[in-house]
């Protein structure tokens, strides 16, 4: 099942159920009594879930097969789309490509704590105001070194305290793609003051669709999605990384490690941080030179730093446009692209 | 007016309105056509708003003045009370008074950087599963090092990115108190790492009722609340420092700080840290000595360590009580009594 958020005016949006070539879309305020949210779905899978699947279903009959159908069907434009949950009550986003973090590491000639390998990075992100999957991405300064960071999310539903790793992935609902926008030049201080990110982890965006685990067939397993993804920037291909190579943690170690000293609420997105991969022993090489690339800039800076220096890529520009999509074996696009343009933020200031 | 959220086996609770005095109280579903929760009000202040302070008002009127009343009022129990927003899209908590800070530098032998008097340290929360006010603290392990917090926190409306000092209060809907509980164990580990607070902040706790600013009278002025806030453990006073006194930020600037590279939702939280106040050019004097004391174990431990090199007051053990609350000039509790017991966590693990 693929799920959207449709912009109505309203802070939630409204659910859609989208078909598996995300041609056709159905409202579940016209088909299913009481279910107008993704949130609504989530507090109450048990309660909507095989309404929501039967649609579902009959939608891919009627895209595929091209069934007749009475289904309340309409065209899915994914420039309608918000985040699939607009607004959530926790963004927990972990750092599971360790490689990312190694570069940085390397980068500014730090040594890589031991721990770094069995312990997950993990922060808190806002989640209160998200980012839909083709809207602009409003940033009030181009100094503050505006990058990408193409990620996959699972959300998940209700999950204990101490939850063990055998039955972590039990919890997961849903699968998407993040793109959790950095601005990198004021992580420094950040990091340094030992809060953790604040101001350098502004809203992030989401795919237009989230999609039920086994919309990926065998390219779910062992917790991780083993399938490349694939990051532009204006047009030309940075990045396609394999997701399910170089993950260090799993999404089942994530959710664990998220729910070591409290529970998690439905809803809950847990994040996999930049997907990177460490080809040959050494850093991830350049698409141009067959490499697998990188689905942020600050990794792009970091190899040109530790190959020449200094790097030599700038960070984003007002007007920049980012997209990050995932395609199956057949090469169809499984959650939307995120396909968004850096804007000046003209408000407040 | 004073709004709490009740029990009703649903996740978001329902909204109810209670007299000043906190001895009555009015369901918001049998009163105000479309209101439920509190998120919804929040979500709609301008639609909602006149509508409840007319009943706000008629209710303190019966309370108060003993006025025949037609409201459908019931005798307000704190027990019954969900945290205010029982999950909320943004829990951002501050580190406003920074002799807290300063102690905890102090008595690890490190360096405040100057920075710190300018800059505030803010951290993202966890805000899907809060606590209620009286109801118990789930821990799975003594060794954490268990610990209270006792804060005040203000719920905003939306608020643009890049709101101005000037324009920041203006935004400010409720007031109300947090129990930031704080694993002071797992915290060294996670700071040492660079992202920040993650497992050694797990679900805080709310006072039964959060409060309109005009609630406080002239208690509330210069984005500070200048009341003490008394913290017991197990029945002993153990702090009442004022609040508007050593708080270096202000929550206008708390809300600047929060809202720099992003807008905040409606109901976003910000909290101000730990209270704490620096009497006589010195650390808090316990209030045995006749000084303000802490309002939370942490600080007692660095007083501790400062003055004899090692702290002698443990953590919290299973079985202990906190108490937080705020009293106005008359001594009534103004957001009722955060009063909870810390139990072992016999879940999943």
């Amino acid at each position: 099942m693929k799920l959207a958020t449709l912009r109505n005016g309203t802070r939630d949006g409204e659910l859609a159920i989208v078909s598996r070539d995300l041609a056709k879309a159905v409202r579940t305020t016209e088909t299913i009594a009481g279910l107008g949210t993704l949130q609504q779905l989530l507090d109450g899978w048990d309660t909507y879930f095989l309404a929501a699947e039967r649609i579902s279903s009959e939608l891919d009959a009627v895209t595929a097969n091209g069934n007749g159908s009475r289904l309340p069907l309409f065209d899915f434009d994914p420039r309608l789309a918000m985040a699939p949950l607009p607004r959530a009550y926790q963004w927990a986003d972990g750092s599971a490509y360790i490689n990312h973090v190694e570069l940085a590491r390397k980068a500014r000639g730090a040594e890589m704590p031991a721990s770094f390998h069995t312990d997950p990075l993990m922060y808190q992100g806002c989640s209160d105001v998200f980012i839909g999957a083709m809207e602009p991405v409003p940033v009030a300064d181009e100094a503050w070194g505006i990058d990408l960071e193409g990620e996959l999310a699972v959300i998940v539903t209700d999950t204990p305290m101490g939850v063990s790793p055998d039955e972590a992935l039990d919890h997961v609902r849903l699968i998407t793609l993040v793109n959790d926008i950095s601005l990198r030049n004021l992580i420094p201080n950040e990091i340094a003051k030992g809060f953790g990110f604040f101001h350098g982890k502004p809203a992030s965006s989401f795919a237009p669709v989230a999609v039920t685990p086994d919309e990926l067939g065998p390219a779910w397993r062992d917790g991780k999605v083993h399938l490349p993804l694939l990051a532009s920037i204006n047009g030309k291909l940075i990045g396609r990384p394999n997701a399910g190579l170089d993950m260090t943690f799993t999404f089942a170690d994530l959710i664990v490690h998220a729910a070591k000293t409290r529970r998690l609420g439905a809803g809950t997105i847990i994040g996999s941080g930049t997907v990177s991969n460490k080809l040959d022993g050494g850093p991830g090489k350049p698409i141009d030179e067959g490499g697998a690339g990188y689905t942020c800039l600050a990794e792009v800076r970091m190899v040109e730093t530790l190959l020449s220096g200094a790097p030599r890529t700038p960070f984003l520009k007002f007007g920049d446009r980012m997209h990050l999509e995932m395609r199956d074996a057949r090469g169809a696009s499984i959650f939307g692209a995120i396909d968004q343009v850096v804007v000046r933020y003209e408000g407040a200031i």
